[in-house]
């Protein structure tokens, strides 16, 4: 069970996480050097790897069980008219999802991964942010702590991802909380609204900034006042990773806006965490530059529901298997 | 058997080759419309599932049986210190390949292909294009006939790769035959020479082109003056595929000269290939945009061996695996 019951319970538990196994990090490059390649020539495979024996902490790290979790959660925000589909997608997608008939099911399939699916109690709304905050302190605590709570046991590279008909607006407004700017520096077209659309979204990340001052100030608070249930249980599920040295692939825009939080909250809180994908939401790309995340993959994706993270799982496991398994030049004799 | 025994036999078998199936094509863009996302928001997965599916003719392609063919040689070109490692290595590294301790065999494990390992006449080097063309006609066929050959029955998605100490020479010495320009424009690292050997790959570079003027007016003579047995058989192999609707993933920059060979020969004849990934070996961007080819990957990876292409074809499975598995909107029940 999650070990917080309030918003700074849970800031203490991310904050006192321990750090990557320096130790296995440094054996992990110095076998690197010695394996059958030129030095670096698998680029940013190398990288990965590394990172990654630090987290396992051993030098030959592999993925045996990744898991991919996908929260979903509605949003009071929709009653402004912000998406392009009607609310009632959200609770129509994850019956998708447990049917099996959805990307990411899919995408998990493909790569090898569990996927786990966690509806968010969509027929509650969070409170429209345009008026007051999202969720009241004991509703954040909850969605948090959903996500703390769906890691499973066993798992060694974790993907969270969501569903949520309107939380990019939601993210929109997260982001500028965070980062700074207004409205017009996060918003884009999400699942695909017009233009009318787009001004809605614009009015309703303004207004939700207006009515929430304290988001600015604090990043918790920006989660509480102007997330969701499913961007909450993102986070939960990320620091819950974090203090069990997991590492994890972030999805796109609303995952990575999750993410910030934490980031802003404690630092070094997403050492453990990599950029899966660059979203073709356009200020996806922004806020991954503002937390120097450069994506593992970039191929225009804007589905969410973990989607891009999953299919950066077959890279990561690439990673490890060149790491874990390729022959030193002594071994291969070969003439280094 | 390989259905040709000159150069222009080749050319023939090449020309003469089917396009993909553009009604499959046309099934798959019109299911793809119905299934359960926004329009759009899978990307390019969606861009190669479509194409997948004109070259396996079935609104639902899979890959189910992809081969990685890596092709090794020795080039008489290593007489001029081209590379940082000795031409001895080559042979190393296939034994390694065949030992299965290289990033290739990593990587085919791990994305789920099978790996066939081909070395060509390895105590037999290339004739030193320096001083005259590297192959006879007779040679330069034998090795894209074996190329040809390699191909295996059942294959549904190729990869072609390659070893040969002192081929990025090579392929910089193609590359400015078929694109234009000077040695500068085309040599780089490759596995990592130092300032002086760069030097020397530049002058081996222009002293081929000097030594070949047959190369700049004729692509397949470029192959036989320039390349090396390697070279040829992937571009044997990606022609192969073409005849037999087989696609295919490029891997970096040598393979990608042995395409743009092909290319250059007949139009169209790389409509059945996508590029796996765009290597840190500078000249391989310019020539994908010669080529007006997009990588699926940009990971930093210059080693070869297929290994690039090899990880994409996780990219390439995923792309399938969302076309044909997902639900429609209708199938869904979800508010489309």
């Amino acid at each position: 069970m999650a070990p917080f019951t309030t918003l700074a319970g849970f800031r203490e538990a991310l904050a006192t996480a321990p750090g990557c196994d320096e130790a296995a990090r440094a054996r992990a490059e110095a076998r690197n050097d010695r394996l059958t390649k030129p030095p670096r020539a698998l680029g940013r495979l190398e990288e990965l790897a590394i990172w990654l024996a630090g987290w396992h902490g051993t030098e030959r790290p592999e993925i045996r069980q990744p898991q991919v979790a996908v929260f979903a959660g509605n949003h009071g925000v929709t009653a402004r008219a912000v998406s392009a589909f009607p609310a009632e997608v959200t609770a129509q997608m994850v019956a998708n999802f447990q049917a099996g008939g959805a990307a990411v099911n899919q995408l998990a399939r493909s790569v090898g991964a569990r996927l786990t699916v966690h509806a968010l109690d969509l027929d509650r709304p969070t409170a429209d942010f345009t008026e007051g905050p999202a969720m009241s302190e004991a509703e954040c605590v909850a969605a948090l702590a959903t996500g703390w709570d769906a890691v499973e046991e066993g798992t060694d590279l974790l993907v969270t991802g969501e569903m949520g008909i309107g939380n990019t607006t939601a993210a929109a407004a997260i982001a500028a909380a965070l980062f700074g700017g207004t409205a017009r520096d996060w918003v884009g077209r999400g699942s695909g609204v017009d233009e009318a659309g787009i001004l809605r979204k614009l009015e309703a990340v303004d207004a939700g900034l207006a009515a929430n001052p304290a988001a600015r100030d604090e990043p918790l608070e920006a989660l509480r006042c102007l997330g969701g249930r499913e961007i909450a249980a993102m986070a939960g599920a990320i620091a819950r990773a974090r203090v069990d040295r997991i590492p994890v692939i972030l999805d796109g825009f609303i995952c990575t806006a999750a993410a910030a939080v934490l980031a802003r909250a404690v630092p070094g809180a997403l050492d453990h965490a990599v950029a899966g994908h660059q979203s073709a939401e356009m200020a996806h790309r922004n806020m991954l530059l503002k937390l120097e995340m450069d994506p593992i993959l970039t191929l225009g994706m804007r589905l969410g529901e973990a989607s891009g993270g999953t299919l950066a799982i077959a890279v990561l496991r690439a990673a490890a298997a060149c790491q874990s398994g390729m022959a030193t030049f002594e071994e291969a004799m070969v003439t280094g």
